[in-house]
C-alpha cells in the first residue's frame, strides 16, 4: 500500500516492536492534541458547520475515531466490541467501499450522539488501540495503518481550527477561539529571490518516513531554471494590489477567477473588512487591524494568481517549491506555536527562503494530478486521496495551524481554486531569462 | 392597532388592572410552557436548523424573549437595563424597522450565546416583565403588546416542536423527541358531509378577544352553499390515492404542483418511508407504522389539492371553513394533550364536523390576502403579518402542536403551497349542485 | 363545456348556420391578423426566445394552427389529412392529455420546420377549417371550439408582440418592431376617484357571449364600498416614487417583493434605462424618452403594490375592477390602434374612470383562483386555464396589444407576481372609511 | 508575439512576399470552407444556440470576420471603412481589452443583423483583406496576425459543425446536417500497445510553422517509460464497460465524475439512446445504430477516466501523447473527408499507433496549464488562450471535424472535464513496470 511504504522496510521483529512503542506514544500525543484543540469549545460550538467546506468540531472528533475503529480495530482486534453499530455509516466521510454516507451538509444535524458520548467513543477506541499496540506481533500493514490514522487525525486537527474560525466569523457576535493580543507590528524580511538552476530532479517521497500515497512514487522531473521569492507576499503588498484596482481589472485574472470575482463580489481576502477607512481582519483571537508585515492569508488560487500577474511574476509549480524545500528544516510558525495566525517573516539568516513551512499554505501553479506510476491503495483506503485528483490545485508547506510533525517537503495539499477558508497565501516565483 | 383591538374597549381602570393580573398569570404560564417543550432537548439539539423553514430551538427561546425586550421593556420600562446590546440585531427575525437582521440560514451558527446564557436572558426579561405588569397604570397599548407577545411566543412553541421533529428526522439516527408508544390503531369516523346553505356571513375577528391584525376587520362575505367533510382525510384514504397512481397522473395536479412532484421526486407525504413493503412514518415519538385511521399529515397544498381532485371534491375556502367552525368549541387534540401527533377521528356525537381544532392544520383554497379594510399596525409591529400577504395559502384550525389557548375560528395561518414540514392535512369540501 | 356556454342556447338550425358563417368570417380575420403582426419579422426574428415567459413568433404561428388541427380538424373532419404527424408533439404547449411536449426552453431550437413550412401548415389548416365551417350540421360543441380557437389565437397575437418586444430589447442592436415616431408629450387626466357603494354583485360571465371557463360561473360577491382611480398611474407619478427612494425602502414592499428587488437589482420598470441624467424606455418603435403623462408599464405586481402603498392607496380587487368595468364600453388604446404602446389618458368626459380597456393590464389584489362552482372542461381542453390557478395574480382590462374583440369586463388574465415582460401597469383603489 | 513565431524568421523581403501570396490563397480557401460548411443551413438553423458551450452558426461567421476587422484591418489598413461600428461590441467574444461583450447566452437573440447582412460583412472584409494582402510591405506581425486569423476561423469551423450537431439533436425532429448513409460496419484494428522508453524530450512547437501561443515555448520534459494504445477505444469496448455496470460503480470514478453521473443522470455517452433493446446514436447524418468498431465519442473526461480505470489502464499525459505523435504524418479522418463522424480504425500497417490525428479528440490526463516560460501575447490577442488556463483538461489530435491544415502534434485543445458536446474520445495508456 503506497501510503505505508515507510514501514515496509522494517528489517526485524525488534525494530517493529520499537516502532509499535513509538506509535503508542504518538497515538496518545496526537489524540490528546485533538482534545486540547477542542477544549475551548462548548458542545454548542462543536455543532456549527458554517460553509460547504467545513465540518463541526464534534464530527471531526468522532470521524477520526471512526477511522481507527473501522480500518484497524474492527478488522484486526479479535473480540473487538463495536462502540455503536450505527456510527459505521454515521461518521463515514466519503468511503463508498465502507458503505453509504450521510450527505456532508447534514453533519450539523448530529446533535446526537452528544459530545459527551463522542468523548466516550474516543475513550473506548483509545483503550482498544492501546491494547492493540501493546500486542507483540503487529504486521507492517497494521503499523502502517496506525501511522496513517494518526496523520489523518492531524489533518482533521487543522480542519477543526480552520472550520471553527469560519464558524465564529459567521456568528454575528464574532467570538474569539482563543484569547491573546495581537503581536506588535513588525516588518517583513526583504525579498531577495533565490535563483535555482535547471535540473532533472527527484520529486516525491523517498520512503524514509511516513507519506501519503499521493506523494509517491518518487520520480524524475525536469525543472527549468527559476527564481523563488524569499517569503510569502505580505498584507501590505496585497493592499498595494487592491489599491491599484486589482479586483477591477480583468486583464490580471484567469477567466474563471474574473467570473468568481463577479459572482462572489470579492474585493479583499476572506475575513477582511473595512471600517472607518481602515482594514481589519478576523483571526482566531478576534478582529484585529491588518498588520502589513504579515503574510496575506485566506486568498483563493485566483487571487494568488492575479496578484502574481500584477506583481510581474507567477506562482511556483509544486516541483519548483519542492526543489527549494527539500533541504530545509521543518520548522516555523506551526500549530504547536499556538499562534493560529501567520506572522511577519523573520530576517533571513542566510540566502535561503524563509517561512517555507508553516504560516500559510502556498498555492502552486500545479494541478493536483497523480505522479507517474501512482497507484492508490487497495480497498476503501484507496479512496483517501486518489479520487480527488480532478479540478484542484496543489498547495505546499503547511500553515500556522498545521502540526509540525505532519508537514514535510513532499506533502501535497489540494483545494479547488476558489477556496478561501484555508490559511492559504501566495509566494511568488519567476522564470530565469 | 388592529391586533390589540381586544383591549381597546376596557371601560375602567379596575378592569384594566384585572387584565394586567390575568396577563401576568398567563405570562408565567406561557413562558413556562416554552421551557417545558425545550426540556427534553440538549444544548446541542437546540442548535440544529435542518431546513429553510426551521430555526434552532435555542433561537426560538431567545427570539421570543427579544420580542418582549424590544417592543415592550425597552420603550416602556424606565431604567430598563438591556441584557445584551448585541441581541437587538442578533435575535431580530425580520423587522426591518428595528434594524438589520442576520440571514435566517445563519441561525445555526449562534453557538454563542450559550443555552445557559439564553436562559439567563429569559430570566432577566421575565423578572422585568413581571415588574412591568405589576405597575398600576399600564396603557391599553402596552397590555395589547403583552398579549401579542404571548401569542407570538405560542406560535414559536409550535414551531419549536415542528422544527425539532424535522431536525431529528434529518439526523440519520432518528432520535425521538419524546417517548411513548403508538396508540392502538383505531378507526376513523365515517364521512357524512354537512351541507351549509348560502349566505352573507360575517368573517373575521369580532373584537371580543385577542386576534392578530390579519383576522380583521370583520367583514361580510357571500358564501354559496357547500358541503363540508366530517373529518380530515385519513392515511388510509391517502394510501388509496397513492395506490391509484396519484403521484404519477398530471391531470390530478395543479401545474406548479406537478412541477414540484418532479423536482422533489415526491411519492408520499413527508416523513413517510416504505420498508419491507410497509409504510412507516417518523413521528415525535420515533418511527411508527402508518395507522390508516389517523389523519394524513405533512402534505403540501399541492398534494392536498391533487388528493381532493382525485376524490372528486375540492378544498374548502377559508370562509367556508370559518362558517363551520364559528360555533364549535375550541377543543381537540392540541398541544396540551402532549400527543404531538394527529389521532384518529372520534365518532361524531352530532351532525357537526369533528377535529376542526387540533390534529392537523387544514389547507384551504384561499390565498393569504388582506381582508377588506385591513391596516397593519403602525411601526415595526406592522411587519408581523402584512408583508407576507403574497404567494401563500391559508390554513385553518391548528394542529396537535398548537396550543388550545392560541387557536380560534378566525385564526389564519399561512404557508407557501409547497410547504410540508408543518402538521398540515386536508379536509374535503364540495359545491352543492 | 364552460367556455362555450355562449353557443349552448342557439335555438334553431338557422341561427346555428348564421353562427357558422360569422365564425368563418372571424376565422379569416383573426388568422390574417396574426400574419399581419408577424409580417415585419424575418424568419430569423421569428426564432428568438429571449426569456422564460416568451416563445418564438414562428412557434406562436404554428401552435395556434396546431390548436385547430388537434382539437377540431382531427376529431371532427372525416378524412382530414394531418399535415405532419410529428407536429402533434412538437407544437403541443402544455396539454398532457394530448401527449408529451418539448421543454418550453427548447422552442428556439425549432429551426425546422422552416417559417415557410409553417406558412404552408397554416394554409393547409385554414383550407380545411373553411371547409369544415361551410358544413351545414356543425354541433354547438364544434362551434364553441372554433370560437375558443380564435380567442386562443388572439391571446397568442398579444404574446407575439409582447415577446418580440423583449427579443428586440435583448439584442444589443435594439431594433424596432415598427417605425413611427413618439407622440408629442401630452398630459394625463386628473385623478378624481370614483366612489362605489357596497353591494352584493354578480361577478363573472353571464353567458351572452364567448368567455373562457375561468370567467364562470357567474356568482355573487359582496363588495364593500371603495374608491377607484380615474386612470392608471403615470410614468411621472412612478418617477416620483422612484425619486422618493421607493426601491430602497423595505417598509413599502411585500416581503417577497423586497426579496425580488434585491435578487434582480430592480431600480426602475423593465425597459427603462437612464442615460445622461434622463430616463428612456425601449418601445416597439425603439428607444424613446419617458413621457411622464403615459401610464407606467412593465411593472411587476410587487412594484405595483409598493407604489400603491407609497401613494397611500392599494390595488383594487378583481371584483372591484369588474364592478366598475361592467357597464363601460369596450374601447380604448387596443391592438387595432397599432400603437403597441400605452398613451396618456384622455380627459374624462364623464365621472367614469377612463382607460379601463387597453393601454396597460391592471394588476389586481386578487389571487387567480377558481370561482365558486368552477369546473374545467372535460378532456385536454380542461388544461387550458384551471391547472394554473396557483401562485398567480389576476390582471384586468387588456393592454395596447390586446385585440378589442378579445377583451371584456369579465376577462381574467393572470401572471406570477414578479412578471414584468407584460404590458402591465397599476390603477389605484382605496377603502371608503 | 508567441503565436506568430513562425513568421519571425523570414530572412528576406522576397520570402515575405511569397508568404503573403500563400496567405492570400489560404485566406480564400479558409473563408470559402466556412461558407461551404454553413451552406446546408438555413438562416433559421443559423440562429440556434442549444447549449452553454455552443454559438449560432451565423455568429461563428460574423465573429471570425470581426477578428480580421478588429485585429488587422482597423489598425493596419489606412482609410479602412468599418462595416458597422456596432459590430465591434456585438461580435466580440471575450476580449475585454477590445471592449464590453454581450453575455454569451444572448447570441441567439441576434436575429439582426440578418444572415444576408453577415454575408455582406464577410464580403466587405474579404475584399479589404485581399487588398491588404496584395500590399507589398507587410510586416511580420501583420502576416502573423493573418495566419492567426485563419487558424482562428478554422477553430470556429469545427465549432460550427459541433454546435449544429447539438442544435439538430435538440430539435425533437432531429434533422440531419448532411445526407449520407452509414458505412457498413467494419472491425477495428487489434490493440497492440506500443512501449516507449523513458527520456528527456522536447515538448512544444519548434517554430517551424504556425502555432498558438499555448504550444510554446518548446521545453524539456522528462517522460517515464509508458505503453500507448494502438487506437482509441471503440463503442464496443465502451458497451462492455456499460454492461459491466460502469456507470453504477463509484470505485471507478473520480469523485467529481461520480457527482456528475448523479447530477446529470449519465448512463451512456451524449447522443446515445436505447430503443427496442438496441443502442442508437445521433450523428451529423441522422440517427444510426451504434457501430461497435467505431471509436466511442462524445464522452467527458470523467467517463474517459472511469473507462480507463475499468480497463486496468489510464489516460496518457499530453507529453506522452506528443512523444508518440511527433513523428507521425498528419493524416486521417479529418474535416476534409466530409464524414463528420469517427470511423473504425484501419488495420495498422506498422507498429505505430493509428488514428492519432482526426476521428476523436483524445482526452489526456494533463491539466491545461502554461508551459514553462509561457508568455501570452501583448494586448487583446493575449486573451486568446492564456486566461483559460484553469479548470480544464488537455485534449490532443483533432477530430473528424478538425481541418487537416489546422492540427499538428503540438496542438493543445482544452475543455472542462464534464464537457461532452465535443467529438471527444479516449485512448488508453499505461505505466511500464
Amino acid at each position: 500500500m503506497a501510503h505505508i511504504k515507510s514501514v515496509i522496510n522494517f528489517p526485524s521483529a525488534q525494530r517493529k516492536e520499537r516502532k509499535a512503542e513509538t506509535l503508542a506514544r504518538q497515538y496518545t500525543a496526537v489524540r490528546q492534541q485533538t482534545e486540547s484543540l477542542a477544549a475551548p469549545l462548548s458542545a454548542e460550538d462543536q455543532m456549527v458547520q458554517s460553509c460547504a467546506e467545513a465540518s463541526p468540531a464534534k464530527w471531526h472528533q468522532a470521524h477520526t475515531t471512526w477511522f481507527f475503529e473501522t480500518f484497524i480495530l474492527t478488522p484486526q482486534l479479535a473480540n473487538y466490541r463495536i462502540f455503536d453499530q450505527r456510527f459505521r455509516d454515521l461518521f463515514n466521510s466519503y468511503y463508498n467501499a465502507v458503505g453509504p454516507q450521510p450527505e456532508k451538509a447534514l453533519r450539523n444535524t448530529f446533535s446526537r450522539p452528544s459530545l459527551e458520548d463522542v468523548h466516550k467513543y474516543r475513550q473506548h477506541v483509545d483503550q482498544c488501540m492501546q491494547e492493540l499496540l501493546s500486542t507483540s506481533a503487529l504486521s507492517d500493514e497494521v503499523l502502517g495503518l496506525v501511522e496513517l490514522g494518526l496523520n489523518h487525525e492531524q489533518q482533521h486537527q487543522e480542519l477543526l481550527v480552520t472550520d471553527i474560525k469560519h464558524a465564529f466569523w459567521s456568528n454575528p457576535l464574532r467570538p474569539a477561539y482563543q484569547s491573546g493580543s495581537a503581536p506588535s507590528p513588525g516588518s517583513a524580511a526583504q525579498q531577495k529571490p533565490k535563483t535555482i538552476p535547471e535540473g532533472l530532479v527527484a520529486i516525491g517521497a523517498d520512503g524514509s518516513g511516513f507519506h501519503f500515497d499521493n506523494e509517491a512514487p518518487r520520480h524524475k522531473v525536469f525543472v527549468p531554471a527559476f527564481r523563488f521569492a524569499t517569503r510569502p507576499a505580505t498584507c501590505g503588498e496585497y493592499l498595494a494590489f487592491m489599491d491599484d484596482r486589482g479586483y477591477e481589472r480583468p486583464e490580471l485574472w484567469l477567466s474563471d477567477g474574473w467570473q468568481a470575482v463577479q459572482t462572489h463580489r470579492w474585493s479583499a481576502p476572506l475575513y477582511w473588512e473595512k471600517s472607518g477607512g481602515e482594514w481589519y481582519q478576523f483571526t482566531c483571537s478576534g478582529t484585529r487591524k491588518i498588520d502589513e508585515a504579515e503574510p496575506v492569508c485566506h486568498v483563493s488560487l485566483y487571487e494568488a494568481d492575479a496578484f502574481s500577474r500584477w506583481a510581474g511574476a507567477r506562482l511556483p509549480t509544486e516541483f519548483e517549491w519542492e526543489v527549494v524545500a527539500a533541504d530545509l528544516p521543518v520548522e516555523g510558525n506551526l500549530l504547536e506555536k499556538g499562534n493560529f495566525h501567520p506572522a511577519a517573516a523573520p530576517m533571513a539568516k542566510s540566502e535561503e527562503p524563509v517561512q517555507i513551512f508553516g504560516d500559510v499554505w502556498e498555492w502552486t501553479a500545479s494541478a493536483y494530478l497523480p505522479y507517474p506510476g501512482f497507484k492508490p491503495a487497495a480497498g476503501a483506503i484507496g479512496e483517501y486521496n486518489g479520487k480527488f485528483m480532478s479540478g484542484q490545485m496543489v498547495l505546499r508547506g503547511g500553515s500556522c495551524v498545521t502540526s509540525g510533525s505532519h508537514i514535510r517537503a513532499t506533502y501535497r495539499n489540494f483545494f479547488q481554486p476558489a477556496t478561501r477558508w484555508q490559511f492559504s497565501g501566495v509566494r511568488l516565483a519567476d522564470d530565469c531569462i
